[in-house]
């Protein structure tokens, strides 16, 4: 038998299922719309046949397939309720127990879990990746926001009320910039794809820099590839935004590693596609800014789930994690 | 038979012992001095004999006693491996195995157990104290410095390598204060007790205050007891400081439940014996400071640990989880 397992990552207008093997490999893909008009019923309905046609499907090329369960990916997903809860983005009104309605149309599955994404990758990342083997290390997921996923002896910290883990929201400055959640000075509005293309454009402002590359883009134009593409031809302006936000993940990283003395940090999303460009100044910032108990310890690496696939391939991870804890 | 645990708390020029039961009072307590010389055989042989004085002297009083083992809180002790690592204010040079030394002179003993005081503070606050069947929740201890101590689903975090829960040294403010540890604007060089006289100063300075009752002390003089009885008598300067420090600590505790989401923050020390002047702007702060999600759900509890007898109490306390670990 082929362990298999489902993972479904659920943004604000496309939701994707895949079939993934117990080597992270998405076997098999599909889409289906994540309804605008709220509809919870009809999107329980769609999304089940749609999981029972890819079962199907995947189980046509090998009849000898085992399906463990299905892991959830979803903004502000509660883990303990198995619940979506008030999420922005998502036209779902109010708390939705997508867990539990899945069941009802899976009672032969083993597991069906919910988290948010970033904690779905920090598990695919123990499961499938790069944390392989390790007990303590922190997930950060770079992107339009700053999301992260904390684990602790093996075990995803969900905390008090299944939220926990929201690194991106702590202060780096102090009545600093705006975040998108609200507050201010956020590490989120620093770091984030977005936080990179504000430093930018307060450098253009601070050196008036009307010769750099990133001058000649408007600021809905200008995103964090651009910036990559700058500073590979030396473009200053470029080098000094990979320069002050690699400072600034490691002042926060340095924060999350007196917290918690974790073994790793791993960085997942696209601004980490820039290499060294952000890995080299956010290490020597964070080395800077730990106590002496931590330093030369604790590495940064960069995610081993593929961009593509990952929140798919994270959430599929959800259901071994399941498995293990009903086991014990 | 009547449960005792043996607590023992090392400071700088001060070894403090004690014999606790199982409600957290210590029944007996007797000091050594903490060797000045760095000769770690003979302060072992001191501690032991002064322990099993001190056993002997409470089985006369009640010969039916059950010694469940020793738990240590000594600075930067490391709990994997049971040692004292290169600590600042020990005369002790480089890594000290006490608990390798010490089960030697108690082999009868169940558990035997070490970690720094303000783990230990939070595994008594657990045992015997407010955090009682709480699984999630954050100690923070205000003194000299400002140490904490992090329970997530009902373990102390020690981290990788067994030196987590520095939240003293999270950056509040990029290259803000000096910090004791010799790194700049660390929330412990803002909210612990000379962090409190700091900020009385700065506002003397901004102000020119020469009618506040705190320009009258030096800056050696002035310490967080002497801004409270000040606050208590209406000082303006006195109760920005509170004011301030809460603000700050708020800032911080925010940061620690965007880590963590616990159920609650535990504050003990000095400083929190100034009640609502420094726990209501602290609570104000934390809540404005937490994403939507996380508001008015986390409490923020002064300690129940006796002020003058917690190290012992907290440090006793690690016996009892060695033994639940030992158990499962």
């Amino acid at each position: 038998m082929k362990k298999v397992a489902i993972g479904v990552d659920i943004g604000g207008t496309n939701t994707a299922i895949g079939i993934v093997d117990d080597l992270g490999n998405v076997i098999l893909k599909d889409n289906i719309a994540t309804p605008t008009d709220g509809d919870v019923d009809r999107y329980v309905d769609d999304l089940s046949i749609a999981i029972h046609e890819l079962i199907n499907s995947a189980k046509l090329v090998n009849p000898d397939l085992n399906v463990l369960g299905i892991g959830i990916g979803a903004p502000n997903g509660n883990y303990y309720a198995g619940t979506i809860e008030y999420a922005a983005n998502l036209a779902f009104k109010g708390i939705v127990p997508l867990v539990k309605l899945l069941k009802v149309k899976f009672p032969e599955l083993q597991a069906i879990a919910l988290t948010n994404d970033a904690n779905a990758a920090a598990i695919g990342e123990m499961i499938y990746g790069g944390a392989k083997g390790m007990k303590n290390f922190v997930m950060f997921t770079l992107g339009t926001g700053v999301g992260s996923g904390i684990v602790v002896n093996g075990d995803l910290v969900y905390g008090s009320d299944g939220f926990a883990g929201e690194c991106g929201h702590t202060t780096l400055f102090p009545e600093g910039r705006l975040c998108g959640c609200g507050l201010r000075g956020h590490m989120e509005a620093y770091c984030s794809a977005p936080g990179m293309k504000r430093t930018a454009f307060e450098l253009l402002v601070k050196y008036n820099a009307t010769n750099s590359l990133l001058a000649n883009k408007s600021f809905n134009e200008l995103d964090s590839k651009a910036i990559f593409e700058a500073a590979e031809k030396g473009d200053q302006i470029a080098n000094e935004v990979f320069e002050l936000t690699g400072k600034w993940l490691g002042i926060s990283f340095a924060d999350t590693a007196h917290h918690l003395s974790p073994e790793a940090i791993f960085m997942f999303g696209g601004p980490t596609a820039a290499g060294d460009y952000i890995f080299k100044p956010t290490k020597e910032s964070m080395e800077q800014n730990l106590l002496t108990t931590f330093k030369n310890k604790i590495k940064i690496l960069p995610s081993q789930l593929k961009p593509g696939d990952a929140p798919i391939v994270g959430a599929s991870a959800l259901v071994y994690k399941e498995i293990e804890k009903s086991n014990i």
